[in-house]
């Protein structure tokens, strides 16, 4: 919503929330206050019918109940969560637990990273949003791949996330005494967004596999994806690789040879911004990835992918820098 | 520079510093990168001859040599220090430790205070921009002052600010590990702000005077003045008061009757949020107060000094809500 | 528990708690892994027959149920709850809006700030430990308030807390992202902590009251208190009188004056630090204190209490300075 | 200082610093007023005659210059610093930028990690406290090197420390406002540590080698190794060959297969605590590493050498839990 009120060719027609139906958005979130008039209202699939488009900023497994009458109702979708991010739908099932309600439209839907993607989300009418450590982590792997720089077995994303990540909820494990001041991993013997990175880096190489380490850190917002591969090839061109790879894109950032990026530098922006480095002694790659992980990993990009499908132009409601300090 | 960027009328000419000459303003705050293309200069009067306007963030004392200089050349000013914030010379004086340079141009100055000087502004070649503790106070106390509600003797403002407030500096005072995780009072035996406060007091009611703690929180950003003052009249209208008096004004948000304002809430916004509160039992009146002190409390309140300055609209390139969370 | 494992005379017999029956202490907080061997157990009055002593670390309401019992077979008990803490009655129920199950046990009950009232805690077999807030209030009042300096009914307690003084608990008003990088007042129009304040305070002088701000600050521990108050005597001997106070105190710690004491100085130690200023053209006080609110203001001040009911040295298990870093 | 005043042993007699001479140490850290009486006096080899043991909390190249004095008048040292640490002359030159200057010393002076080296400790006049990183990665390492379980040439130790780690300063670097709400790499070209870890780790395996990638975390205290390698045998024992290995250590602690530790586990204690897994498609070891930077990282391991040093209980004065929350 902060992102949408400034976007020139949006209209927020409607917010629902069972819990919150009937209060203000405002009386929840005060810095929306005379920006956003809206109440929370119940779900309800009819209630769309004005809309062009709904975001799912939803649990798991809410799309995939509701996504085939909205397309049928001639209403795109994006969806911020993990339905429709897998095209392997038995994996999907293995990693969410349930079986999958709508596998015809997760073969239809457009995973949606704009650097990857761009073409087939224009005409997209369902876009599966990226989770917040595959932007980071893709975006860092792509022109290795690519460029058949690295051996693609030998990948690993050491990962590092603010505590948004988590969502918000009344939760122990997400309190301010229980994580500020501390660092800790999580889920090292196995994330849902390991399958999801797997499997889109394999349509790049077939043989591509990862190890995924997340972290949990002290701080709101920002992921600093800090990702290791063996190189196989020499690397004299790696940072004009780099350069030339993302030169048009818009929401990446190479920095110069020898950089090391700060997640503050893109608090707040739809950026992913890189570094990559390379160690002569190990031969390896190692590559520094920042992005916002509410932003370019997730409500911005879903804004991108918004953006793409309806003709927009792509950096509509996006321009706005970084906020440092 | 990040809310330049983004406004529509403004082309960021120069930016220059005497320690940073030479290097790119994008090296230094990455945020940046791809949107200022400037590099730090050094300062020198005669170059800003293409410069409709100057803004000095500059350490007190500064502005006062050059301002003269700019202003003959046609060039308006806006000081975000201290130098021209207090017509008695000899306060000013006394608090800043130093022999002003140019007291005729301290009588031409405007306060910049939009809420209260609004009209002098559209005018002024001269603006000083006001502290940011003073801010969140005045417009604490404004509506009750001028309402004749409270004792002007009587006030109290216990104000709590986010370490960004300390400027941009090496020093072991604001160090990650001296200040994180505490809190502490300072300069309880007198501030500079406080006789800014107090001057400003003073034109609204003659006999005001207040009592000013400043304290530091483990935060970047946001100021929270707590404001007490005897009631003096009876209180039954004070929440329609403030709405009153504040109806009008883009960046002041009187919330509901019973609210605390967060100081997040206004993070990075130009906005200060207030709620007011009616003791009975203490017969007080307590004025919460919000603001981002580099926003409302600095840089913003600067750039909506320099729209009214321009006649340009007063909200340009300040629209953007709070960054939540 | 982080201090009963390293006190020289206290054996950890039980713990309880419903929720987490049957798992290990050391499981849920591993800072505890080799040192406390216990898992939680049901809480049972029978079960703790081979105690001397129970500390309530439990909601409100909670040790009023069961304190009788354990009275009645010679346990003695430390609330660290409010259940006895108010002497008047109907108060306490206006407050804690239920009725209070054991009166008579209120009667009896002493207050547990040993400043106070050492010699009735060393004979006591149930004492209310104070709240978090009334500790670091009284101590910046007791020697104003016994020397008669101030007009008691001037008082204005405006004090910041860290977020642990809510409580371990799942809640989205104390998630991470919600109170971090943030500042709020809280329950301005009246706090729990008011009227336990203000009886207490009445005991010394049968006029006092205050207005008493509380404060949530991005932190983990820590209370600083700014207390005003306006004098009535000459003031040129309250730094001495201060001192001479507390001078055979072992937890409280007058600074020289003219200071401003740190919440970080007493992180994890039982002290109570205070400077007390006076400001001459307002003719007020201005008292600071800190204290560590899960160690002054609740754990470490329980167990002075026990040191003292039991004839141990008052300092025993509570010698370690705070934590700086 | 915090550690030593409550060992039961030490009797601080001096503490140097050429800057804050003639202050007193307890006006600078508050927290150790009426515990530390001391004063600040200047750096003088003649006046340590009446000590036991000097620790060198100083910057690297100091300790080097005043050893042998210290050593010839019978007083042994410690040195925090790195002047002692790394065996092979022209490495140190290299990454210390300066010639050394006591290369006999060097030779002489132990390793200070009493989990690999207590024999030669116990005996030693002269002790190279270990690095805060080089500690947390050299214990997650050594039980897989000396069961030889590892490719040793495939390690990879991508580290996470608090803000702490960059020592005592005025620096823009590790201001408040530049490191909170934000994570970054730094050094990944090169950090000093690197050829500390690889040395050690050479003692136990010739053909040991690694990636070293440290990264600031917004946090005081900790560091968390999350630290990989390629398994060459079955792994099927290895949780219980950590927990043999370090059965007898008193400041290693080895958790549950399966666990993830937070750094505030061992907030302030002179504890590394390690867990172990591995990944069976990536047939990798990925072993979790957390300890305080400024306890187990830097002054507890140096108490800890002291008191192996002079034939003390090795947990004299390190029995204290971590601080939690």
């Amino acid at each position: 919503m902060r992102l949408l009120v400034r976007h020139p060719s949006v209209i927020l027609e409607k917010i629902t929330s069972r819990s919150k139906a009937g209060s203000a958005v405002a009386d929840l979130f005060p810095s929306l206050r005379g920006l956003v008039k809206l109440d929370f209202s119940e779900p309800a699939v009819d209630s769309y019918r004005d809309c062009d488009l709904v975001f799912f900023a939803t649990p798991n497994t809410t799309a995939m109940e509701q996504a085939q009458s909205l397309l049928d109702a001639g209403i795109r979708v994006i969806d911020l969560a993990a339905d429709f991010r897998i095209k392997h739908i038995p994996t999907w099932e293995q990693w969410y637990g349930t079986t999958h309600a709508c596998p015809a439209l997760v073969a239809e839907a457009v995973y949606g990273l704009p650097e990857l993607n761009r073409e087939k989300i224009r005409g997209a009418r369902l876009v599966a949003n990226p989770g917040c450590y595959p932007t980071s982590v893709i975006l860092a792997l792509l022109p290795l791949l690519a460029n058949r720089l690295i051996d693609p077995r030998s990948i690993i994303a050491d990962c590092k996330s603010g505590i948004s990540g988590a969502g918000r909820k009344a939760s122990i494990d997400t309190a301010f005494c229980e994580v500020t001041e501390s660092v800790k991993a999580y889920a090292v013997q196995g994330h849902r967004h390991l399958p999801e990175i797997r499997e889109v880096l394999q349509t790049l190489d077939a043989d591509a596999d990862l190890v995924f380490t997340p972290h949990l850190m002290p701080m709101i917002r920002g992921i600093h994806a800090t990702v290791y591969a063996d190189a196989c090839t020499a690397a004299d061109r790696v940072q004009s690789l780099f350069e030339d790879y993302y030169r048009d894109e818009p929401f990446v950032d190479v920095m110069p040879a020898g950089s090391h990026p700060e997640t503050r530098s893109v608090r707040g922006a739809n950026i992913c911004r890189l570094a990559v480095h390379y160690l002569a002694s190990a031969n390896k790659y190692v590559v520094l990835s920042v992005e916002d992980n509410l932003v370019k990993g997730a409500a911005g990009q879903a804004i991108q992918n918004m953006n793409l499908m309806f003709g927009l132009d792509e950096t509509a409601g996006l321009e706005s820098p970084g906020m440092t300090p």
